[in-house]
């Protein structure tokens, strides 16, 4: 794995989007200077970023709008679609299971798991919700590469060693917990009291 | 505003956690040993993170874990409640609304806004979504400090001049738009296909 910096793919994935408007307002060639724009960066950063992964556009005529978005869609791990599973399907698994997001960007959500009985066979966007007991017999079927938990705190750490043993190898967590993760297995958390208790800082310190 | 890193502030909002489930616990005091795994980190990390607000703990006898956890309530701003605004009752949106760990932490709902006449008038949680044309008659009742925008992302950037206007200083974003803040202001995005894409990358460059 080519070891690069959190904040590049993300300035890659903001890139990648603002392609996508343009690709589907028919433009063909894009300056560094516009691409670093909508980024929130420097000209000299995008060329940097991009110089990473190879030779890019041409001096004096900025980059191909289409072949630089399929380069990142490729970059990002787009270029193939991803199996998702969510776990927990209370009032945010719901939304995300119908949150159209995902799909557009080739998350295809293949499966949904809750161990409430009052919640197991309800149709979430298509997809039928299953008892997390089946968990283990039913990932064998869907074999996703992604796992979505938002679950209760105490239960969140039990689930990683559970979804990892069946082969998931990514994890979007919203528990509110610090979970260890095994080896060759990314987690990623969004916690959203967090990021709130971010913001309430900020504002308790103002001037 | 004394500035601290966003990571500092993260390792004191899990610290809070972890001194909370001790509170319940009944526990008296803790080393600096056993907080530093809580937050995933070093106890010469924790002694430091804290030395930053004053001088807590005694040597030998740890930190007392009711006078730390109100101490850090201080600190994050949780020590008042606020008042809160949701833009959007979309799935995401309403998920929010009923989301047990924002009133948990003193993070009060107290408005929520749509433009779709089918959503006004509908009750999330107690609050009744309101006409998003009525925003700025209704935030000089409301005097919210914080706004959580769930919006599509071609309107976010208005919404943000919009609330800024009427008074609101920070902001927790969920559109997939790259906001500019007016001074002043702090906006905080959690953008969940960019968690996805993050993922994604990671899973693609695996060995």
């Amino acid at each position: 794995m080519k070891h690069i910096a959190e904040s590049t793919v993300r300035r890659l994935s903001l890139y990648l989007r603002f392609l996508e408007e343009l690709e589907g307002q028919g433009r063909e060639t894009i300056s560094s200077e516009v691409l670093a724009d909508s980024g929130g960066t420097t000209s000299a950063q995008v060329r940097k970023d991009l110089s990473f992964f190879g030779s890019f556009g041409k001096r004096g005529l900025g980059y191909s709008v289409t072949a630089l978005a399929k380069r990142l869609r490729e970059i990002l791990g787009l270029g193939q679609p991803w199996q998702v599973v969510i776990i927990g399907a209370g009032k945010i698994g719901a939304a995300l299971a119908q949150y159209r997001g995902f799909r557009a960007r080739g998350f295809h959500v293949v499966g949904i798991f809750d161990s409430d009985p009052a919640k197991v066979g309800r149709t979430l966007d298509g997809v039928t919700v299953s008892d997390l007991a089946q968990l283990e017999r039913e990932l064998k079927q869907l074999k996703p590469q992604i796992a979505v938990l938002t679950v209760p705190a105490d239960v969140a750490q039990e689930l990683v060693q559970r979804l990892t043993k069946a082969g998931v190898r990514g994890i979007l967590n919203f528990a509110p917990a610090t979970l260890h993760a095994p080896d060759g297995v990314t987690v990623r958390s969004v916690n959203m009291a967090l990021e709130l208790e971010i913001l309430s800082y900020a504002l308790a310190h103002e001037r």
